[in-house]
């Protein structure tokens, strides 16, 4: 992802992203029923770094299995590139923690973007008071081990219902999460944007008054000429 | 309704109106699992306005279907009368948005009293600034043609497993929505609000450390006339 | 529960607790899905005293019954003894609501620790705004006569899917609740105290960088000496 | 329950059990989701002996807690009393098993007229070899101390979603399990009967081409007649 | 739909149907988790007749509500023509019946070709005697009453998570229920009927050794001339 | 696994084998919610072979997908070894089908032993006529695509709440299936056999009306010599 797509996305909406995507045939790219526990740490743009977890083990899981280095979950937390968003798939299982605060500040300090799981996260008010983009389904104090194993990094997971493939940009905000496959977001970014511009530009109309039919989602030719004044204008702001 | 009615309606507490209506019968008129995306704008009184959704088709919920001005939803968001509630059956299925914040704001704009669903809100943290009452399951960012198809206006619709007729009396505050039966809202509104005076005194005598028993929900003979002289006093705030 | 026990418990989290019992092998204490109304008033540590409701039915369940001064639900609430934390089984079912403002507010002023449900609360808004710990699963208007019937107290229950025997203790944070088992609290607290010193200092160290291999959860030579060092200054503050 | 009480509950289906019960304002009356294990052993009516299971605790239910001739299950496997229907609360998790194939048979050996449950039995395939009515969720092989604690015996309990109290009659047929409250079978049972004799002929008239209209529930004149007549002649095989 | 049309669609299996619509893009026509009562009666092909059921009101849906003639449930089932199948929107709701013995009964004598709801059926083992395509979620005894009123008929529902218009095909087998939208049903059925020859074929040849690689989907050279002498002899059969 | 190992767990119930791993300390063995699509085929034990589906993104799961030969089921399909039971991870996702006929038809022809999915078999009535051991959640049309993303082989997956390694032992009965760790197959085995026999013995008792106390689960001296002699005799036949 070149920084100028990663610009644009850290300007658009996960609503407006699920529309440009749709666009394209993807109706499935919401996680659903995730959401931020930090609000004013919601906006993240990142490609994902997938962490699996399949059911614990009694044998395979005792408690001093993160003693073990090599142990996939904090081989993760040490391993997520600057920039990336790590994505856990718990299988939306939030009977146990996906991670808890002292992983997550790891994470926050080697520079990660965010961090996804549709399980849940234990210290959750502590990560809630962090600077990062944290989603979870909902918090969930019992130890990983309880619940999940985590079984290999890096593989095409499931998350929230949808599919997300090591390098997918992962765009949050106060909504929610998208899943942008890779070889389109350049694509995504740059629509998502006019679309963008063009619905501030509705928003300020309908907030003065106009109705909808004509203004969105198609322009009346008087409407339409108003708009490319506005938008010839208004486009540097929306770079 | 007449405006005796909506001015107590606005004063009661969507608890006391399932008791008030509970006494007359009715189990069911709690909308369940609703919350609002803005905590300042959660009291609403109003008419039920009904829009309903089956699954959308795909060879009838394209994208462009919303282009069409006689696109059953926004017919409805530009028909709903000044005062009214808008209240969606989205089936319980917040996988894909009922509405978005451009619609709102036209409704909103209009007069409209508050929205209604049991599905999902897209641009939610947009619809949280909004002063209108919103009330939904959870965020949705899909746009709602992927799974909605907005079908009819005005018939009787289920919605968070209660029946909303047309016309019947929306009331929300903090807690969630309720719907009283049209032809009821006149006395369930007057019991409400002497239920509502008398609570308010019960919770005064409450933190005062009188015992419940003998105070509520029945009264001793001693606290009846301490109440009956309280109530006196208090009736004119409670009209 | 000894002061000591009561007062190490008030500083330890519900995450750590259910590590520290996981040790002892318990894998099922804390309450699924619960959250707590009023944000400031999460932290509650007490002996749990149980109140256990089975569907209502409508002969035995009308709206006067709560006039029976015998009512369970009504026993309950002014026999619950200061310092306890009321812990209801709902059965997971928030249709109908578990209590109410006027009766929590009644446990509150007769020094009650806190009340749980895996129902919900009516007059949630007015319930969030007292200084006491109340968590349950979502709202619900509904009185309590619709779906439940009171039945005993203080016999071992299910709350959140973890059995909670009387007199078990109950600790809950920003997280949710957990329930130790009482003869366990006395040394849990110990341990978990011990723990949560050890990760408060890995977090300072995390935040300054330390990766978590040979800091957590096992401390490498070198660390642990440093470790060793902070613990013995710091300890006081931990007794 | 006298023997004449019985026998008619005997004839006739839970479907027509559960209008007569609604006609009283029962609304809540069959178990939810509960299914036979033996297509051949459906019918029973008895009286409901109550066993109460809460979540499994480690300390209180290690594998040798069914070595204590004083635990729950099997203290009411052996005194549940002939006749009777043992009725089993599992909070709707059949997660592990509610009993299995030894313990039916006990009960079967010792004359007990069936078995509910809202959890799962184990060894599901012999027991749909017994001849006793029995109804789970589905089949659960995992033995019970693993989730379940019997805590105790003939208290009020749910079943089902229903409320199920001691001594209460217990009906089953091939659709499923209706609770009747104890001091209305006979009376129940009694307009039941009645009702069955009356659809019977409405089935036949149905089968033969008659319209529903002037049928059923309400009958013309002109049928009412030809119901009275046909009712006289086939009364004694309702008694 | 001609006569030619149903004649194919009663020889291909819901499976191979919802194939070939989705290779018209159409993903969601399969209503999810229903299930036959009589496993020898589960083939029909029909046009649909809607019902619609929303929650019931305690008011308007009293027992004696069926005492109406104009009653929908009752009109639908007097109306419903000849080879129509009743396709009822119950919501997904089976704790009160959508349906009982005696309607089904009369549809079948009024020579409807099935009926179908996502909710259930009461005197299910009656109906499972029929010769009479039903489908329903599970058994429920409770009278419609209860949950359920009867609302409109003939407009568009939601039925097992799928849209079901009046007219659209309704086609049904061991497996299952699946709506092909009306004007598509010639043309799907032609070509389901040819998918339907050729996987009898693959059928063949997979049972004979086989593999599946240049055997399906796709044929290699030798399989595509020795399919094609073969579907030459076989085709009539498939007319 | 040796053939002894495969001979005993042939011969014992997965209810059995759910004991005797408990003893060990596994509580999660039991694949929760799947049955059997042929009654007289129940039977099976073997080792698990695994594949594992993702959601299906539209741009990499169209129809002609299966036309690739290097697509992972198509693939599975062809290398699951003879003997080997193939384990599906569907994420417990029912709404479109896991595999169907033709798939499971070349299983069988090529000597596989079973198939199991937490998601659903499409063609479910003809794949039930196959003598072949099939278990899923319940029958489902759509095609594999339309949900369902085949990702890869041979990994440890989540099947049922369970966790499957390759090459761990699954054993089905008429009740459901278990998941052995391959390095107890031999150990729970030889164990399990004993416990039949036992319970074996135990079942003709209680048939002749020995209560349970002081024979199951522990035997009483004067039983436990009968029950001596009875397996001496009988221990031959469980071999």
């Amino acid at each position: 992802m070149d920084e100028t797509t990663r610009k644009l996305l850290n300007k658009v909406s996960t609503a407006t992203l699920t529309t440009v995507l749709f666009k394209r045939g993807f109706r499935n790219v919401f996680l659903q029923g995730l959401s931020a526990l930090n609000p004013d740490a919601v906006r993240v743009v990142g490609p994902a770094y997938t962490l699996r977890y399949i059911p614990a083990r009694e044998d395979l899981d005792p408690l001093d299995a993160f003693e073990n280095p090599e142990h996939q979950q904090r081989k993760a937390i040490e391993e997520c590139p600057a920039g990336s968003v790590m994505v856990i798939d718990s299988r939306g299982d939030a009977s146990a923690a996906s991670a808890g605060n002292l992983l997550v500040t790891r994470l926050l300090t080697r520079g990660c973007a965010g961090i996804v799981t549709d399980g849940g996260f234990r210290d959750s008010p502590e990560i809630a008071r962090l600077p990062i983009a944290a989603y979870h389904l909902r918090p969930s104090a019992p130890t990983n081990l309880i619940r999940h194993h985590a079984v290999d990094r890096q593989l095409p997971i499931a998350c929230g219902g949808v599919s997300v493939y090591p390098g997918d940009i992962i765009v949050a905000d106060g909504e929610g999460v998208v899943c942008i496959p890779q070889h389109l977001a350049e694509d995504v970014a740059r629509e998502a944007m006019i679309q963008t511009m063009y619905e501030d530009w509705v928003d300020i109309k309908v907030r003065a008054g106009t109705p909808l039919p004509g203004l969105y989602p198609l322009l009346d030719e008087d409407l339409r000429n108003e708009y490319r004044a506005w938008a010839l204008e208004a486009s540097p702001r929306y770079a």
